[in-house]
């Protein structure tokens, strides 16, 4: 709530309009302290999504707690990273809840969307799939049209080079890799439309966990790339919701 | 040039309405090989956006070469972390180009395009202002229209607080941070669209010249958060121009 | 033992009121030799609290070993990181021993102190709260009132600034934090008292394992936060109770 | 401002003690928009002390500007890391400010205030000294009787051992090495008050610029030490002063 | 396919030697898109041996379809860092695959090639054996023939030196060290072929996973040694594959 | 000179065919001791190329001294990363020296060698020619035919395509690039011969002075890429020159 | 074998004392190649102790067979870092064989020697010891008279300076630390002898396993400290038994 | 002073032999305090030389006054990386200070002591001779015979092997390298006596400035090397005068 918003309270109360008492309820920040957390139910109107529980580090009750906190304030759910019994905890509570084992996602959602746009989520290699997965999953979670390009690295350009046209009709690109991270500098320089990297931790020795594609993603030589961290699918496919859901709505504040 | 328009060559000199000769000049890629560089004079279709000159370890010659590589060829100069002396070899040879000292970038024109959009240029301090001036400059440049707020970092929240209906309204906002980079977090946090951010070298000892704000960034608890590289405020301007110009332009593939 | 003390001895000795056989025992510093130890038992008087057991590379015999030194010199036992196994070994020796799992803490108090002043324990995320729990039971072990805030991260700031009243009464505020670390800049930016920064190493990729979080608030733009390593609860609750306790006691060296 | 300050508004307004308009000006928080800067001209009610300059990456006018806004308001300015010519801008303005040329500090005191409490400087060596100085000026600058300890570093033990008698009646201790950062450890296991360490880039080699003194005292076996940044004697002496009024205030929350 | 090639279709079709849709198909790279993968069947025209399967990340039903979609293509099939799962898996599937478990590799080979030129992989200590292992193993696959030097480290040079005379008419060298890597400096110094590192993770502490193996080999004072991952015998095995063959092979293009 | 040298001269004294003495003068090792350096005048019998200066920390004087006692031993001088002040030097004691600003290499050659093979040096920008150009005039000083590509990065994939006929004819190939290093990976999955790649220090931010680009090029997904110093251009053509030689030379050791 | 060496084996074939054959035996190097392994059995006469077996990375069977080769050639047995495994492999080879569990170490002594000299070995905690211990078993293996000095850490500085008259009589100390490392530096400034010091990785957070305790130790202000790799208990008792042989040996090349 | 030595002062004060005040000067620790620094007197009777001034970050004029506090009390000076400008000002002060330029020490000796033992100090290449200066003038100063060896770095091995018998009767050597720092592996395989290895920032790139090399060093697979501070010759110096004079020395305590 920021100051025009109060200031509107103001007027109202000076009108007689609303008391004193009213308007302080409509200050209130809405979120449910139930102890251990403080769950966000306001996140959905600031940032058109609900808050997501980030599993490591939770009990599986903690995260069942958490998820039935936004089942009942009438919210979509979005567990990332969640183990099998973190999905059992909440399974017993929310019956309706579904598990992705590949992308580790427990979701719940109340009416699924009609998915929009076009995400596209590209991987070099088999062995970045359950990242990539992570990020389609949330991307079409979160309402978008996802199509998935597997397995198409730099050490084969031919096979990227056959999927390009169906590429460029996109309105964002994932794009995930591991080891030395080129396949974003190859599809920056083909593409319009916004590239989103995602490093994954595929590799060893010097590729540090993923660290390596990060550097080079960081460093690309085709500008207008923007990375998120290590093996963050869901984080990629929060920007990618973001870019397509402006790029397909109806600017409202266009000089054009 | 994909297989699908090779086919199309193929079809065209099999109907013999196309020679074998023609053809190839089709096929050639359109560059240009002036000895020490080869000028992507193809990158603008392919990208939307000319060929950009990175100046450091080029001489000021060099740097002329190829920027009246892509003015003869019609396409828009800007050549970014330009010294002085760069200029001037510049100008001496294209006399409209522009200088713009706290971005460092040199420009050249043909003919200016009418703002589209809304890109917000956060900063958090005024350190931080020659890195968020090459984003905002970059930005207008390639013709978004560009909102800059000055100076709203995190250990004074209201200032940023006050500005939020205004940065409510982008398409796209690039948050330029040093020191420990929390704005963006907190940006990113308030809003709904897509939020770049970008680390600056500013902060000294285990600031380590925008590491600390890079990492920051890239793990931010705000969901949706994507990064460029140190001192990037030329790369998240493009970012930033693909995804405004999406969101301005009518959206080809949407399924809404 | 310093140069003054010394030259009292020396005095007393010429005066006669001490041998130097007693004056040499005073001297002594109060140590218990217990062969792979060399138990501390003058920290108390030094530094205000006795000697802590740091577990890890101990041998559960070992800690119950110096747990008894303590216990049987009358002093205080904290024992920090202790696995259960490390707990039995003690229990079976101190009966009164009491195990924190949560915290990983074993404590036994000869006479547990009323607790004064009030530091506030504030965590970002219900995933720190293990390193969160650790600062807050061993605070209460050293005698701090202390009041304890979960989960009120920068993503949602409104669920900070809910609790800033209440915060705003500390003597001093422990910010528990992973990922980003963002916490303690905005806590920084809004008080008066002191505030001490406890990196976790809740996230994963480029997070390094708490080092982006200890990284960021090493370089908090906002001034005066000081820092503890990584996921060290325990340092921050020692460092709070020094400054708790200055707050409360009657100041003896003042120039008001 | 918070809630109950907003809602104290509301019940003003109802009970027409108050109207809307001017109970929007109260809401209006205090900055100061200098066009690329926007001074935080409440900061001096949030966290008791007014916002301070940080002079790198800004230009002279820049910073004299900032400065004026501040001693407009009626504020004390300080600038930190200030050159000579940064000062020589700020002094054309604002005749009254003084310039101390080993802690680079640019001050400007509306009326000086009588020290209060006991904060000891330590320094390891001679080279730490400018950081040291930086740490001292500061804190006197905000109130505190400083002392100053220098060269005393642990490869001569007893030149610390012989202060000890005066150092135990602090309220705070700032102590400042470079290298291998020692000199805070054996001061935490020597005394009662809060120790804050400062590293300094005082070194060579796999000193890395003051990193390993930084690691050093986040590792220390001393417990209850906590750290800033690098060469930031003006962060210690922020904590020191927070840390030094409540000590010596008459504590306002105490349980005792 | 290069621009000559098509340039050359193009003159096919216009002769009429060559219909359009013929063409197209020698247009069509070729590639198998099993689903989660795009084998690439045209490596082995394009770098002279096939795509080889990277084991981890990819499970082991995976990995045997790959291995199937290379072994139905008349193709040889290798897997690296393969787990006797993985083994299992492609063995079921194709019987005559087989696995050499201290080189973690899988293979199956239409036509075993008789071995040519000479590739000496010498290693610095029996703990470098699986890495070493690796190489030759690859390096046989992939056709040429080796010699194994084992246990010949820096630390008793004469063991080394009595190996001199049969090292010194390989073709390339593969030197594999872990700790500080300091064989290839040695053998660099005292040979006319290439010698290609390969640092290994043995070691521990501050040799950091093989980091201090590989940053030594980098920065050998025995010029032109070049240097491969931590512990990727495999791609050195390749990169002396591509040397050896060159080396055996009639020079197509020398100026002799 | 190896054991089986040794034991040649055992059996000519024995035979009485030389003298103890004779033979001692062949055990001596060719090395000219000019006090502060020990110059190895067998270095060209051992690896095939005299010992090259490496200028860096040593005075012009050194410098010249060094190269006189190679020339005057009838071998080729070669000194790299010199100033023009070392060019003076050397150049003031043998005036056939030659100096190559760009490629910073003082070169003095007894008789030039006619070039054979092929070596390709391909880098991705403008910015990194000076260290291509060590590259290529050092393989030149060594009898290299070099055949340069210069700005073929993978922002403009078309550019290195357009090219790869005449890169597929080389004996070996040097890549060089800063930023995100991708270019060998791309070269790598398109030709059958050995290739080297340089990471460059061209770059900013966590380009790391190179850092970036070496991890990628170590990471590299095509396999069979090894990798030299970031900016070591000059033992990137040693490493060629060993493989040139080896390729265009008649094989001696070859089971074909 | 140096080249006096030689020359003396060339006179006595000259003078007849000799037969060329009888003279190649002499060259001939003593080592033993067991296939995987080439046993330095000269390492004894060159550096004065047997090779030492490092276990990780070997098999039982790899680390029996080394030890019995040792054994058989009559030279003592000294494993290091072995598991009860490895243990137990030897033990059946050589039942004369003994375990130290805490160090991890096997040995097999011929004959034990008559300890000499003076080493001291302290650590600064309980958790250090198992680093402590295997420098302690090592060096009485070699011959060294052990004194062994445990939990003296800074904290509490009167438990090491109670010691100080003790250690003021050994010929080297290996002082042992973990965490911030900061014993070798007190140590070095109270004595005259040599001081190794060893990091242990004991510890968390920002330790990075030992890297914080390295970094401090090399930078330490009390001049003369050397230091060997963390947790290397092993290399620190042979450089100490190096130079506690030489202090206690008749000094051979003194100009006293 | 320790406890002893105190007990001792009590006894003679109880005998009537000493008075309080007499017995209080005793106990005064030899120190100057000069304001800006600390002079320790003492160090010469605790360490055996005097404490030496490490000039970085110390101004002319504090040197100067260091120099003469400890000239006046009849010590030994030495000033490490000292610049011309602070031997002026010593020189001023102190008309017999010498000044090394290469080595960068002022030196200013009341009685040159007769040279001992047998120190060697060798360096890897030319470029490494300032810091093997350091270390050789370092411990000529402190006494001892040095004896120096350069550039015979393990690229020509032989050069190394021709002084190898000198080198066998030194007390320790000191082997400085930059690069890959090498060279004391090689040495320590090859002797019986001390070895203390120096790294040196000679290199670039992945050099880090001297940290490849000081990896390597602590990671030598020749066990009981020690190693320093990269660049730091006297540190080197110093341990080595330790190890040199207890060499010499008839042992105190020997158990022979």
């Amino acid at each position: 709530m920021n100051t025009s918003d109060v200031a509107q309270l103001f007027k109202q109360i000076e009108n007689g309009t609303l008391t004193a008492a009213e308007a302080l309820t409509r200050l209130a920040p809405t979120q449910d302290d139930i102890g251990f957390a403080c769950v966000d139910l306001d996140r959905q109107r600031r940032c058109g999504m609900p808050e997501v529980i980030y599993c490591p580090g939770k009990t599986p009750e903690q995260i069942a707690a958490v998820a039935k906190s936004l089942n009942d304030a009438g919210q979509d759910v979005l567990a990332t990273r969640a183990s099998p019994e973190a999905y059992d905890a909440v399974h017993a509570i929310i019956p309706a809840a579904a598990y992705d084992a590949q992308a580790r996602l427990i979701t719940r959602q109340q009416t699924p969307p009609s998915p929009i746009g076009h995400i596209s989520v590209v991987c070099a290699g088999t062995s970045d799939m359950p990242v990539a997965e992570e990020a389609a999953a949330t991307a079409e979670f979160m309402g978008g049209h996802v199509v998935r390009v597997h397995d198409v690295g730099v050490a084969g350009l031919h096979r990227l080079l056959a999927r390009l046209p169906e590429l460029e009709t996109s309105t964002v690109v994932i794009a995930v890799a591991g080891m030395e991270g080129a396949l974003p500098s190859v599809l920056g320089g083909l593409m319009h439309c916004p590239v989103i990297a995602v490093p994954t931790s595929v590799g060893y020795g010097s590729s540090f966990g993923g660290v390596t594609a990060l550097l080079a993603m960081l460093n690309s030589c085709a500008s207008g790339i923007t990375v998120v961290n290590i093996d963050n699918g869901f984080g990629a496919a929060v920007a990618a919701t973001r870019i397509n859901r402006q790029s397909v709505a109806q600017p409202k504040d266009s000089s054009l």
